[in-house]
């Protein structure tokens, strides 16, 4: 599909953010997702995060970050995020740096499709998120 | 499980927002994904979008904001959004209108897992987004 030399099979790019609770506040008026586990610390102590927590959709947002990384490797005009399965395996509270990584795992040519495992860890090696992701070749 | 009553088998709920320029440019700089598909009008001439698009992953925002209006009518502590699986099947341009709606379409009690149909419409009713997601009853 022309693109196996700029992209190898098992080729990995990441990106790393510390999370804060101006990224969480600020996702939260962009989306509208104001919901108490995120904004709200007196509701979240009574529940088993014990204090507000990132949205989760906040990660899909760093995946789709690393997909654009691996995009620029493409030759133009390169692809677009097709489909995401993702699972929150875990909180990310307010300070945690989480690095996402995406792998690519297969090429379906023929489809114009490549496969992408993605997942999510805070500082402590923890997965929040795994998934994977398609990119839709363009052009 | 205690729950259909709270939230019928069948049971939808929307969001609508205008999206705007500086909502993708915020989401750009939380997120740090700047592809130039989001953020650069010149590159965008050249491709089959004709100008800048929204991230995909602020529409799987949407998803959790509508996530966030179910859980609120569920029997205290609520649920977490637990997975989601989306395609995106159309672009949002800037000063589209975008709702989302979210359907339960099923549930299961053994693994205390609600399961929503998901759908993003512009304002000529196109599908930008489908898929589902899975709310994990909590506490």
């Amino acid at each position: 599909m022309g693109t196996d030399s700029a992209l190898p099979m098992g080729h990995t790019e990441r990106f790393t953010k510390t999370v804060t609770e101006g990224d969480v506040y600020a996702f939260a008026g962009i989306t509208g997702d104001f919901s108490p586990i995120h904004v709200d610390e007196e509701f979240c102590k009574g529940t088993r995060f014990g204090t507000r927590i990132a949205h989760g959709a906040l990660l899909v947002g760093f995946v789709s970050t690393v997909m654009g990384k691996m995009t620029a490797r493409l030759p133009a005009p390169g692809g677009v995020s097709y489909r995401y399965e993702v699972k929150f395996v875990g909180p990310v509270r307010f300070g945690d740096t989480v690095t996402t990584e995406l792998t690519l795992a297969e090429a379906r040519p023929e489809r114009r499709e490549l496969i992408f495992r993605a997942r999510c860890a805070n500082q402590r090696g923890e997965t929040v998120l795994e998934g994977q992701t398609i990119l839709k070749l363009i052009g």
